[in-house]
This record gives C-alpha cells, sequence and structure tokens, in this order.
C-alpha cells in the first residue's frame, strides 16, 4: 500500500540556532520510500542523521540567521504490514525477551510502569495471554480516557493520565506503554503520519511485544493501523519529538497530510480491528 | 591499575521464574577483565547476554525450583582512565551532538531535565564552558544534598531529591544528570563496583559528555573517579538494575567488594579531583 | 456504650522544644468523657488547648530538658451513636451545604478531588443517590486498595494510592474523602481509638456529609463504626498528627488500647454493615 | 484610607445549577465597608452567607434557568493597615502559637510544606528572626520564580514553582506559604481587590505570622501591601475560588478594578517596603 505524505512547519528564529527535525519516514522492514523530498528555507545548511538504535531520521539545521525559516517535507511511502488473525501470535513469556526488546520493558520518562503494577495486574491480570491483555489495555483506554485536545501539556504522564482520565494521542500512547509495561510486555512509541487522520496532525500510537512480534495499538481510534507511515520510535515522546532546538525559536504554522495513493486503501472496520493484530514489520529473525 | 571486584547475592524464590541479573563487569574501552567467575548455586541454567546500545551484560537465569539461589561474582579487571587537567576540554556546542549522544540530552524516568530549564539556568546559567557547568553542578549537589541512607525509595526522580534534599548515590546521579541535560549537556547514568566504598554496596554516578569525551562524575565524593569499574550504562537507573526478576523472589543477604591489586592506588586528593575530570574511556573516534 | 481508652508514648528528647499532642478524647456531640487522665513523666509543665474549628484537644507540652518523656492517657469515654437503615437518609444537593460544611468539599493536602472528577464520575456518576455513592466508595476502596503495613510514607496522597493500590489506614481514609468531595460530598478526615483494633494502633477513618449527617466510613473494615472514639477531625491527616514536634525528637515506643466497658459489645457484621450507616453525632440542628 | 472597587462577572448557564461567588470584601478588623452593591441579573435568587472561621463572604446563587448571568459587584471600602518599622515585631516561637493560628502552619493542597523543610533551612535557617526570615522568603520568590501569565494552571501547587520557577500570583503566594510553614511560621492565603493592578484582576497575596500580628506578603510586588482589599482568606487557593459551580458553567468575560478614593493614596517605594512591614488588622488580642 502506498502513501503519499507531506508536512511543512513554519518557524521564526529571532537569533542563530541549532535544531533537529525529525519529520522523515524510516527506513525500516515494512517501510520503503519511493523518493522523498526534503528542503529548508533560505538555503540553510542542514545535515541528515540517523539513530542507529532506532532509526529515526533526523535533519539538523543551522539557523545562523534570524527570520522565517519554512521546512517541507514530501514523500511517496509503501508500506507493507500484516493482519495476523486473534489467536494466532504464540504465547512467550519475558524469559524469552532479548536484549534488543528489554529497554522497552524498563520505565521511561512519562510511562511509570513501575508504580502501576497494582492496578496493572488488578484490571488485566486475569487475562490469559498477552495478546489478550493487550487488547484489553487498548480497550480499556479507548473507553475510560476522554480524547480532550489541549487538556494536556508535554509534561504529562501515563500516571497523570490515568488519575485525570483525559488527554491527546501523545497521552493515550504513554498510558498503553505504561500498562503493557506493567504486565510484562515490551511496548515502545510510535510517531508517524496517519491516513486521513482528523484533524490533520502527526500521529502517536504504540507497538507491543506480543509473541516475537511487534503489534501496532491506537487507543484512540483515529487511525486505522494499516494506514501510519512511520516517523520515529523510541521509549515514549522524549525520544521522539517532532523538533528539538538548542535555543529558542518559535513555531508559526504547521501542516501534515497523508494519502493513500492506491484508491483501493480502506480503513479497517470494528470487526476487522477485533478479528486482526497488525504488524508493520516483519517478524526480526525472518 | 588492576581491581579485584566480587558480589555475592543471595535469593529466596518460591515460585519458578526467570530473573536478569547485571553483576558483571562491561567489556569496554577502558576496561579489561583479566578473569572473571560467575556462578549460580544449585547448577541453575544461566545465559548471559549483552545489550548491543550500552555494552551491558546480564545473566538470565531460569529458577525453576523453588529454594535458595546463590549468585557469586569474582573478576579481575584492568582500568585505564584518563586525568584531563581542568580547561584543556574544547568547548562544543550542542550542534555537535552526533545520534549515539542524543538519547543522553533527552528526559528519562528518574531525570525530568525537561521541567528543571529554568532553575538550572538561574543556578549555572552564567557559568562560561559546559566542562565549568558540569563541575558546578558537581559541587552544587554535594553541598546542598543530604546524604541520607533510607531517606528514598526506587521511585524517587531527581525534581524529589531537589525538593527534599536527601537521598542516597542513585538520587545524587539522577539529580546530577537532569540538571546536566537541562543545560543542553549529555549525561548518563554509570553504576558499578567502587574502591572501598563504605559501606560496600554497588556505586552509581554519572558521566557528562563534554568536549566530545565522557566523564565521570560522582556528586556524593564516596569514590573516587579512577577507583570504580563499571557494570552498567543507561539513561539513569531505569536501566541498570542489578537485578530484574519476572516473578516474586527476595533478596536475603547481598555482600559487594571492589579493591586495588595495585598497592600504588590512591583516591584522589580534593585538590586533584579540582585539578582534573577523569575519563574511563578514550575518545570515542580514536 | 462505653469504652476504656489509653494510649502510652515514651519519647527521646536531645534538645529543648516545645511539642503538641492530641491523644486525648474529643468533648463532641454524642461522645461524652466520663473521666479522664493525663500525665507526662518529669512533672514537665504542660497546658490544654482546644481548636474551635474542629474541637480537637491538644496537650503543648514544654521539653526543656533533655531525656525521656513518657505520655501517658487513660480515658473511659461513653458514646453514642445513631444506626441509620439504608435509604432513609434525604437526598441533599449542593445547594444545601451550608459555610461549616463547604471546607470539607474542597481539595485538601493530601485529597486532591480536584485532579478525580472524571474518574469519580466514571466509577460512581451513574449511582444514583449520595448515600450510595458513599458506600460504593468505601466498597471499592476494600475491594481494590491492599491494606500492606510500611508501603506508604506520610507523604502518601489519596492520588498517589489512587496508582499504587496499597496503603495503609491513613491512606484509605485519604482516598474515600478525595473520592467523595470529586463527587461533591462533602467529607472530613477522623482520627481515634477503634475497639480492639489488630494491631493496636490510633486507627483513622472518614465521614461524609450525606442527609445533614455526618456518617463514618471505615473502608479499612478493620473497625466497627459503633466502636471508635473521636480524637481528631480535620480536612485530612495534616489537620490530625498525633505529634506534631517543633524540633527534634524520637518515638521510642508506642502503645494503644480501646476495650468495650459494656460487655455486650458487639461489632457490627457485614449485614448490619451493609443495611445501615452509622452517624457518630446527632444532626447538627438539632 | 479608602478603595472603591468594582467586579463583574458574566456566565454562561446551560443547565440548572447552584453556584457560589466570593466577590464581596469581608467584614474584618481593619477593613469597614461603607456600601456596596451586589446584583444578579435575570433577578435569580441568591443568598449571602459567611464562613465563621474565615470570614469570607459567599453568594449562593440559584441559577435555575440556562442563559447569561451577569454578576455585578460595587463597594466603597476603608482600610486601616499599619506599617510596623523593620525590627519592632517581637520574637515568638512557636511555643507561643495559639489554636486559630495552628492550621495555618499544616501543609494544604497547594503548599506541601512538610517536603521542603531541608530546603528552606538551607536557604533562609541561618537567618535570625522571623521577621527576617519572612522578608527573605518574598525576596528570594520575587528574584528568582519568573512571572509568566498562563504558565501554570489550577493544580500547579508551590512544589511545582518550585521546581519549575515560573507562574503567576497564586503560584507566588503559594510557595511563600509553604516557605514559611516550613520554617514554622503560620502563613495564609489571602484574595482581594488590589489598587490599580495591572493587568486588573483579582490578587492573591499571602500573611505570615509574625511576631503576633498577621503581616501582608506579596512576593510579586504588583500590589502595595496598603493598597488591597480582602475578599478571602483561607489555607491555600483551595478555599478562596471567586466561584464554585455545582455544575457546569462557562466564564465568558471578567472585569475587576480598585481605585483608591482618597486622592493622596501612593504605592509604597521600594525603600518604604524595605523598612516596614504591613499588618492589615490590629494585633487580635486588642
Amino acid at each position: 500500500m502506498k502513501f503519499v505524505i507531506a508536512s511543512q512547519l513554519d518557524y521564526e528564529v529571532s537569533s542563530p540556532l541549532t535544531f533537529l527535525l525529525s519529520v522523515r519516514a524510516q527506513h525500516c522492514p515494512g517501510q520503503e520510500i519511493l523518493w522523498e523530498r526534503f528542503s529548508v528555507s533560505l538555503h540553510v545548511p542542514h545535515q541528515l542523521q540517523e539513530c542507529s538504535a532506532t532509526g529515526t531520521r533526523f535533519d539538523r539545521v543551522f539557523a545562523e540567521i534570524p527570520g522565517l525559516y519554512t521546512v517541507r517535507y514530501e514523500a511517496e511511502v509503501e508500506r507493507i504490514s500484516e493482519r495476523l488473525p486473534a489467536g494466532v501470535l504464540p504465547v512467550q513469556g519475558p524469559e524469552t525477551f532479548g536484549p534488543e526488546v528489554l529497554p522497552y520493558l524498563y520505565p521511561s520518562r512519562y510511562c511509570q510502569s513501575d508504580r502501576i503494577g497494582n492496578l496493572s495486574y488488578d484490571l488485566f491480570g486475569d487475562i490469559r495471554t498477552p495478546e489478550e491483555q493487550v487488547r484489553a489495555v487498548t480497550d480499556w483506554i479507548a473507553s475510560r480516557i476522554n480524547y480532550v485536545s489541549g487538556s494536556t501539556t508535554n509534561q504529562t504522564s501515563a500516571v497523570d493520565t490515568l488519575v485525570e482520565r483525559a488527554g491527546v494521542c501523545r497521552d493515550f500512547a504513554h498510558l498503553g506503554i505504561a500498562l503493557c509495561r506493567s504486565l510484562n510486555i515490551p511496548a515502545r512509541y510510535f510517531t508517524g503520519y496517519a491516513h486521513d487522520l482528523q484533524p490533520p496532525d502527526f500521529h502517536a500510537c504504540f507497538e507491543t511485544w506480543v509473541g516475537g512480534r511487534w503489534i501496532l495499538q491506537d487507543a484512540t481510534r483515529l487511525a486505522s493501523p494499516e494506514g501510519v507511515v512511520r516517523i520515529g520510535m523510541g521509549r515514549d515522546a522524549s525520544d521522539c519529538s517532532v523538533c528539538t532546538a538548542f535555543g529558542s525559536m518559535r513555531l508559526l504554522n504547521q501542516s501534515v497530510e497523508c494519502h493513500a495513493a492506491d484508491p483501493g486503501f480502506q480503513k479497517m472496520t470494528p470487526e476487522e480491528l477485533a478479528a486482526f493484530s497488525v504488524s508493520l514489520e516483519p517478524p526480526p529473525n525472518l
């Protein structure tokens, strides 16, 4: 399935600084970039880098001259995701988690899984398999947390959301990650473009390590798991900022788009979501 | 400089579980393991693994039979660390930080650097170079935070310590990391053996990325920077637990030792600590 | 119903200080003190005072000489409490709350009712009457929070307990108060002696303002609502410390007792607890 | 000194509810209301009440009919405050605090004085008298905390402000209260009208119990201590909301005014602020 994605960010820079932008689709298993264009206005020097641990790419921009900077990215991406019928994923316990997976089991800045073990075992401890636990976590969040634009800040954590029961996609993902980790299920943060997201914006979801695969979860129900393009991956939002500025700058405007290039693309229905897990990448060892 | 290290941990296991132990010295630049012995009582199967991102090694122990498990580790380690006279480290801004360093600039579970930017710029913003800022951060913690055994838990964070002004080595390290990151100085957690630490225990310190080198800091002043042997490295204590148990077990006893095999080893004096920075490893690109 | 209560506290004082002790039963509606004895060893001067807003009495002790201080209190108290059959309390909304009740509707140090409105309406919003909501809150706490001695500190708050799902009587009371206030039901903290509490200690419960009466709740199920003698009352534990010391002193030993003087006293059964609300005092205007 | 004060609040009510408004000046020592007018549009029934513990007055409004409600209050108030030359207040320790003062020594919802004892003794412990400590606390806040409109929410606490170093008048007051209480100096929250405040709004300050008097402090330096008219008093903002609504309503507009009726009123100069403490009321026992 092919998607055409685009984003534009307009910044006001008042004194010289460097900033890092993560808007490009990753090169990663299951995701191929057919073409891409990245530009910064004013012919500003910039440098593309990639984090070896996560694959997240970022452009380092040297904004020496105060003024308006417009960053624009466009790409066409081929995504292959896999539908796995509910129940086929093998049940694997934490004794099978290798060193690459373990970091996603530990608590992180916005996902304090170390505090909520009693709570998650109370809510989900009777469920038999990790696959079903993950599904129950996602359903619980979808039904108990209110999606309220502007209700949280970039310091809001999973524990805050658990208590205050409101948030946006970032908060839904953090809570999902924290609950899964506290159940000994590795979970990592996903940011990217999402097909026809309303209102248009970057999106955040999470992936859980179940049966030897990373499975995508969107507790907001706003995106179809087959309709996302990965930008960033990490422990939580602290690893995946769209923009990290070493100095002071101001975002004036932002636009984000993601459309299916194949006319046949359809969002998964609730019935399909109940019947299948979706993995964005093939099993690691194949 | 050679050190002989040893640790013994006695656990009571009441139902079958897997646990991960991080007690071995790392193989890493500046640290060579001359010999080591690792054993688990009861001839229990175990498996050695290494995290590729951090180099931390851990033994995965499959404790199928309830009972007492004694884990014992002994090694002799050659450590080469480098004294860098104060002022020689080049001043490098965040525009020079590569993808391997950036993760240590972001906030983490116990180091909420995203909350304390105003505070750290108030305290340390007038200091001219990152090297001097790091030194000032360490001095400030040493003089303002009370070392009080038992005053904190494993959920205590840097912000808690900043507010409550008491903690143990783990808390001193977390606060140092958080303050440095909020000043745009990458910082990472260090755990290991420390020469003649009183009372004997595993130790926690932190390393800061200054002038293209990782520089060791111990705000507790309990260990000499030249007298430590690295076990674990990560963003904070969440990456560096001595023991991660997937189930319930109880630590009954613990003993930790670290002695200099060379009779000439001497702790750095306060004057030497003021005159030199110490790096545990050579610059990354040499 | 008559109860004989006693408490003894042994303190070590190393430098001169004043401290306040709240161990005496209150003079309050429904509670009559038949006799009482209060003594401090060493013939130390002390002064009895009473807070006009809450009725809590405290003895101010001037400990000028370092040494061991033993405080001893004994009393016999007649308590009249009232059983109110479930369903008889009139349904009254917040429009009826007078100025004396309103302070118990606001959030306090350990009861952050302002953060948990969504959560409590999700859990209890469908329940029709305040009386039934209070019962549901108490049942929910009793079934979801683990009573674990030593699991919390004196800084633990209702939100902490909600997240971590463990605590002691103080924490159970704080959570009950916070949940009720967030449902617009005034709630206040109660400390006192509890009949045959195991292990013997001072006890904490809470009272809710329902149908124009203060109704006692004990989410720990450790005390019978008819078997308590009130010492302190307030917004939360910050108002009701057993000891407030203006300087440094150390509690060496503590013993607490509360026995029924009438041989016929029996703890309420679960069936009785389900069938009746218990109020410790007559309606305010009668 | 006479002040003319006025406030107008426009609310949109979409379903029947009761709300409490605290906009009236208090009747209290040092403050006499010469005349006042209070009105609610639509001839809505309302009822004036007063909290006996704090003297705060509030109007209970029964808004049965959805629509726009305009609340308007105007008054002329005579205020007598007293300038006390620095150094004249007697030094009194906590052994002198009576039951009316003690509640203001305990931690409250937004003033966690129980967490910051080490910090405040580190910063202010060497200062000799409570009067000088209070002055140092206020100066410290004024120089270290940034006044930033919109930087905080109504859940922000003193500890948050201590860490994040930004806030508005409410946050400055909460931090001052928490620091003073942790130094064993009773402190209470003050809300009211402030002469020519820019931008016009209700104002928050705090009062400290020093030498047997309540002394007004404004760490924001936005108001002159002689130029304020008291509305509310309490432990912190949780006791002093302008509006407490038992249901959902929306504030559309708000205007607040406070002008000196005597043309001779002048704000205290920095020199006068350094030379005098200001008490809004006579000593309690006279």
